[in-house]
């Protein structure tokens, strides 16, 4: 029985990774088809969506069926219940980065993020990728450094958010109802993006120490 | 043992209500505040969606412990793992309702939706607060023609959000860039509060049918 648990949790753990490894494509690829207006590319982030919400309901009914049959206790269901919390969040972060592949798709040919903006969206969308890069670490290791680092990184994240607000409200922007939209959204699709990994992140150093930071974090 | 259960399960319905019962409040003031610049009022959905974390917090705890210390089975765990993700999105409903009270608080003493839209945003609100009522309705008696009306008011959300695209969008805008902004965002907010309530909807109504409607609910 306990052979047959073990076994189960770390399948958890590797699907946890595969998701996250699925995520950071998505982002990779949804910044670059926003940067670049590759339709093409954005489209493959919307198909690929349907996959990572696939993994999220397959992992989720392991999850409930582990507890059902097995009936841990303590760490072992921590963790279980972590894991069904955080394919959630890689879900929601699938989502976001949907989001911003389909306001590429829907400006096509036009680029949906204006030229004064593109700088500011490059270093959001480097953060981004970076943050699930590290998302995907974290699960894979458990090193904390990746779970500070992903702090750094949505704080960096944050800060270009105000960026993109004191460029549309500082008093020389000029573009179109549809630009100010779109910025307002996507800035506010990576700042998402970055406290959903944040949520992960300290999960995960919950797991390892115990140390429970701050409210974000739903379990303790 | 058994009875203890129960009345443990019977609690977690009642904290689920009052919950409920805190984010009506929450999203009624909330809309309030917005539509007539009450910067009081705004304050008060600010301070008073801590007591809503707290709630989770605290349902949270409870439900872990109980899996941990009863080992629930079948229908049983099915309700204690629902209760755990209903609490995550009553307190994300909550956290939207406070975001439309920061915007109204920010904007003060000027009003943050633009007079043109002041009764499309007057609708969403109300929808918003009749899907709240209803949330702790269905969560209160399980009546599914209330999970009925919620996904009708769901779908006037989205039209009504749809419309504000119309009004930026559609060449007669010539509000300010905050304006703009803010509209996009309170837009989303309450587009985004209607999800959430669906969500609730799908799960109670799985709980009562053992019908899974969408992959919107994640537990199955």
């Amino acid at each position: 029985m306990r052979e047959i648990f073990e076994a189960e949790l770390k399948q958890l753990g590797v699907d946890l990774v595969t998701m996250s490894r699925q995520v950071e494509v998505a982002v990779t690829n949804a910044g670059r088809a926003l940067l670049t207006g590759d339709v093409a590319l954005a489209e493959s982030v919307i198909v690929a969506d349907e996959a990572i919400d696939a993994l999220e309901r397959d992992l989720d009914e392991r999850c409930v069926l582990m507890i059902a049959q097995q009936a841990p206790v303590a760490t072992d269901l921590r963790i279980v219940i972590s894991a069904l919390r955080m394919s959630a969040t890689l879900e929601r972060m699938g989502d976001l980065a949907r989001h911003v592949a389909e306001v590429a798709r829907a400006r096509f040919p036009r680029n949906a993020v204006p030229h004064a903006l593109s700088g500011t969206f490059a270093e959001m969308n480097d953060a981004a990728v970076r943050v699930a890069a590290r998302t995907t670490e974290v699960l894979l290791t458990r090193d904390l450094e990746e779970a500070r680092g992903i702090e750094r990184d949505d704080d960096l994240l944050d800060r270009l958010h105000e960026d993109t607000f004191t460029a549309l409200l500082g008093g020389n922007w000029n573009g179109s109802p549809q630009e100010t939209v779109d910025v307002t959204l996507l800035g506010r699709y990576y700042e998402r993006f970055g406290d959903h990994a944040v949520s992960i992140a300290r999960r995960v150093t919950y797991l390892v120490t115990g140390d429970f930071k701050d409210e974000v974090v739903h379990l303790r």
